[in-house]
């Protein structure tokens, strides 16, 4: 693409460099931006910057924070006795918004994939399992991605948290609502049956 | 959806005012940068804001300039008596990255368009009669959309540039290379055979 304006030419490449959006995506954006109020504009960027530095990760659950710990944790309606361990801060926004969950997170920062060269070390399995025994943790609930990665990952953890003798579980898998069967694969329709509940817990949600 | 922190609610927020981002693209988009330096997230920032207070729009020709006149107004080597006339700045870059016009040209800002509220006086339509006028151009070369507003605009702005005694013409509407003549639409094969070429011409592309 050729620019008359260095200027533009540098704000596409900006935008370019993010994931997903391509050289005609990113000269779109700013075409848009640059029909805005400069006002609006220097908001954006400053918001941006703003965020990048100013941002923390919760000491206790290292999901984002505004300040030493996160807003999640602060909030002592929520059971605190009640940890779901999720992969990163996207899980945490995904169960926050069925707001059906009332107690804290702990963010892994990633899961066990020897192939990517990722370790039960690089993640904060040793922070969830201080935290366990200092917190006095009732239940730990895992919600990971069901696969091979995912499942390594709540066995090793789940061995590291046995000694404490606290109680751990993970979501439930099956047919999804509006799910049809026959399009379900074998597993998921084969582990729906041997977890099968009992009609009046289907009832009642 | 819900976010724990307000840095990375108002981030979201400010990405999602983008044409064409949603939440969830904005939210990639901003753990994206959350995951870069903070130098370079900086540096985004800064280069979006600048663009915004800085860009000039060329006061030959409209089209965007880091100063008073744009890069391509500015080069002696084009053709300074040949005027392409195009709808907006991304039609520039567009006939630019073909790297095959040596002339310069008029950004009108739009076409006339009645039911969108936009008369030939919201457009630059008096500033190209006077450059053709002042500049002693040769030709002027339509190079717009061809729909009804389009067209309007070519017969408006034609009937001002006629008493100047310059010579008008429009880019080729035909068959498009590698597009199959049964799926083309009858207006445009019906065009291409009356505004058949030689041969020659042909091969010589």
């Amino acid at each position: 693409m050729q620019f008359s304006s260095a200027l533009l030419e540098n704000a596409v490449n900006e935008f370019s460099k993010l994931p997903g959006i391509g050289k005609k995506t990113a000269l779109r954006l700013v075409l848009h931006l640059l029909k805005q109020d400069a006002g609006a504009v220097q908001a954006f960027g400053e918001t941006v910057i703003r965020m990048r530095q100013e941002i923390q990760f919760c000491q206790r659950c290292h999901n984002v924070a505004d300040g030493v710990t996160c807003s999640i944790c602060d909030n002592r309606m929520r059971k605190q006795e009640l940890i779901c361990v999720v992969e990163n801060i996207r899980d945490v926004i995904a169960i926050e918004s069925t707001q059906q969950y009332n107690g804290i997170y702990h963010v892994l920062g990633g899961i066990i994939s020897p192939l990517d060269g990722i370790g039960p070390d690089q993640l904060t399995i040793e922070s969830l399992v201080n935290r366990v025994t200092k917190e006095g943790t009732q239940e730990v609930i895992f919600a990971l991605n069901p696969n091979i990665q995912g499942d390594t990952t709540i066995y090793y953890t789940q061995k590291k948290l046995q000694p404490l003798g606290v109680k751990v579980t993970t979501i439930a898998r099956g047919i999804s609502f509006g799910g049809e069967l026959e399009y379900a694969d074998e597993m998921t329709l084969a582990r729906s049956i041997t977890n099968r509940l009992p009609v009046e817990s289907y009832v009642s949600k």
